[in-house]
């Protein structure tokens, strides 16, 4: 019998809130130029304290393997309980829904930019010396007002920022990864973007698509400036993804600000709920809403926007506004609360990395680790231990009692 | 290479003595109510805690997987060292070897209750109004002396407490597991039990078996009272389990006074030692068989029984009670020691859970955690950290030095 099958077979449905609030990046590394503390151990959290004092277990999670770094797609799709080996969602997929696009399963995406070619077809400036965002725009308006469809697909073009855009097919029969269309160095043509897996009939189709477009769309641009042609790169389909609600039963709600965060709740079928754009409007909605769903995933981006910059000061300061907020998240307590990150993003990095992030627990069964606060340091000695991600929301579940016993 | 056979092909025969003793339930959770203390923690233990101070190592066990609450079986299966996911054992039979049924590979074993149906057939009270005891031993000796056999198989019938029975049938090429010949609830007629593989010939052939059972035994009950027809529930096959002697190269006795858990040590081919009523004849048995064996099973079932009843301040002397034998144990030492639970039973929950065990082990070369305690608590700073339980068997074969190096 497989894991998955034996957490379904035993799951209950109940009346139980569960509520996931991911401090994105929060974990982060006591160095000493810092008087050897994190940023997370630095900051004022009396409210935090509080729910510790309260009785809750931590340890430390593995966003997705030992020594593994993970993007935003697989460190929440982990979090969210799908192992980030078995579902991997391409780059194109990702920035797509970082663009906010709505992806269907089966959906191809990829992610595309303006470049410089010359007469020979040659690209001589693989970004176009960086186009401003308006200039793209208008490049991607011009493509999208001509080319509507390619053969019976649908296509969808969405600006980004700069020379960055993301193309869409949206079709029947459609399956990627394809290799890149993109030289990866100036003074090469466009390679044709050619199927990773030659025996699949639905990939070949898939590169004659991407071919087609190319053979419509370069002639649109060929007298254009400051870009005159495109690449693209990370071209793949969106994955059909088990449904949230389907593998946990529990209904579930996104409150996110940020597009991708949005999207990657999406792809597994969680429901967004759009206004809030702060934190603390964040968990006002979560109380507002909180009748109508049994889990709810709370996304926080400040930790790591600073942790990318290495603002130690600042992602201190992120921590206490997300404690200056807590009090309106308790004020309708969830059966089951964690705190945690998706991966840390140490200031010492300035990016994303491994190492385990801390993770808080908070169940009427939680009991108690006697901890005085939540802290990487603290977390090391709870009764989690350190375990994967991808166990999460078992946990969670089982701490709302939506498990029936194993055998008898 | 399978981790399995791995360790297979490095195991030596030693000389050596390992204990394992099982503090059933012995996992607990400290909660506000009881001054943030588990059972275990505010338990006086002298003798253990001489134990953690001549060298031990600590940890926490997750008795199946995360969030899994584990019955007795799986919860045994593990801590035997096979993964219960691959092991699977049906109701039926863990209801048979709890009743002291000796099953052979193949023999299948349902759970059934006696119960009340009308002159059509349907199903009038599932538990024929919870008959007693002394009912349910005349009417199974009733159809123990008209049924033998049915057709090929031999049928064995043991009455349980009220209206509860079990059914074995031993005989050639017959499997499980079938659906269950109950319709669940009052006014509906008995369904048929059919395979719930439906390609399974030795299924399909098990289920005629039930069927023919059926037609014979009815008629039997018709004019009886106070129950007229029974039910089957968790018809299920024992399964062909790897011999504990086998994959461990150690000769293993079992000490345990409860029917089930002798049962269960008795599925993987332990010997089972009868006599000791009390965990201190248990040890002083242990003592007198200690050069006739290599593993010791010793399982002690106080600890889960006061948890399930919440009884926090009887859980802890029942702990007391095992501290004050333990010196029994140690008039012989074994060379490699483990102390710990099947599962969790936190009294705050009154059953089982899926909280992760402490573990103690003391060997030789154990080393220190330099805790002071064994509690869960201290067991969640040990060096062990937090291993899935089905790799403590292995643990003790290593630190009885039982393993050749891999590789060069």
């Amino acid at each position: 019998m497989k894991l998955d099958e034996l957490y379904s077979g035993l799951t209950l449905e109940t009346k139980a809130k569960l509520a996931l609030v991911v401090l994105d990046g929060l974990g982060d590394l006591a160095t000493m130029g810092q008087g050897e503390m994190t940023p997370l151990e630095a900051a004022r959290t009396p409210n935090l304290d509080a729910l510790v004092a309260a009785g809750c277990a931590q340890g430390r999670m593995t966003p997705v393997a030992p020594g593994i770094t993970p993007g935003s797609g697989p460190g929440h799709l982990a979090l969210f309980g799908y192992d980030p080996l078995e579902y991997t969602v391409g780059r194109g997929v990702i920035e797509a829904l970082g663009l906010g696009l709505e992806l269907k399963a089966g959906d191809v995406a990829a992610r595309a930019n303006f470049c410089t070619l010359d007469r020979k077809g040659i690209v001589t400036d693989r970004r176009a010396g960086r186009i401003e965002t308006r200039a793209c725009e208008r490049l991607c308006g011009l493509l999208a007002a001509k080319i509507k469809r390619i053969g019976t697909a649908q296509v969808i073009l969405k600006p980004g920022k700069g020379h960055r855009f993301v193309v869409v097919f949206r079709g029947r029969g459609l399956e990627g990864p394809l290799a890149d269309a993109d030289p990866h160095r100036d003074g090469l043509p466009i390679p044709q973007a050619k199927p990773l897996d030659a025996a699949s009939a639905k990939a070949r189709k898939t590169a004659e698509l991407v071919a087609a477009f190319y053979a419509e769309a370069l002639p649109l641009l060929a007298r254009e400036s400051p870009a005159n042609g495109f690449l693209m790169r990370g071209i793949a389909h969106r994955p059909d993804i088990p449904r949230f609600e389907e593998r946990y039963k529990l209904k579930a709600a996104c409150l996110a600000v940020y597009p991708m965060y949005k999207g990657l709740a999406q792809l597994v079928g969680m429901h967004k709920i759009e206004g809030p754009q702060t934190l603390a409007q964040q968990f006002d909605r979560y109380v507002a809403e909180y009748d109508r769903y049994g889990f709810f995933f709370i996304h926080y981006k400040r930790p790591d926007m600073h942790g990318e910059d290495g603002d130690f000061e600042a992602k201190r300061q992120a921590i206490e506004e997300f404690d200056a907020a807590l009090p309106r998240l308790m004020a309708r307590k969830p059966d089951v609360l964690v705190i945690t990150g998706d991966h840390s993003t140490p200031c010492a990095m300035k990016g994303h990395s491994w190492h385990p992030q801390p993770v808080l627990l908070h169940s009427a069964v939680s009991g108690s680790d006697k901890l005085d606060r939540f802290t990487e340091t603290g977390a090391n000695l709870g009764s989690l231990g350190v375990f994967e991600a991808k166990y999460l929301i078992r946990l969670m579940q089982a701490h709302a009692r939506m498990f029936d016993k194993f055998g008898a």
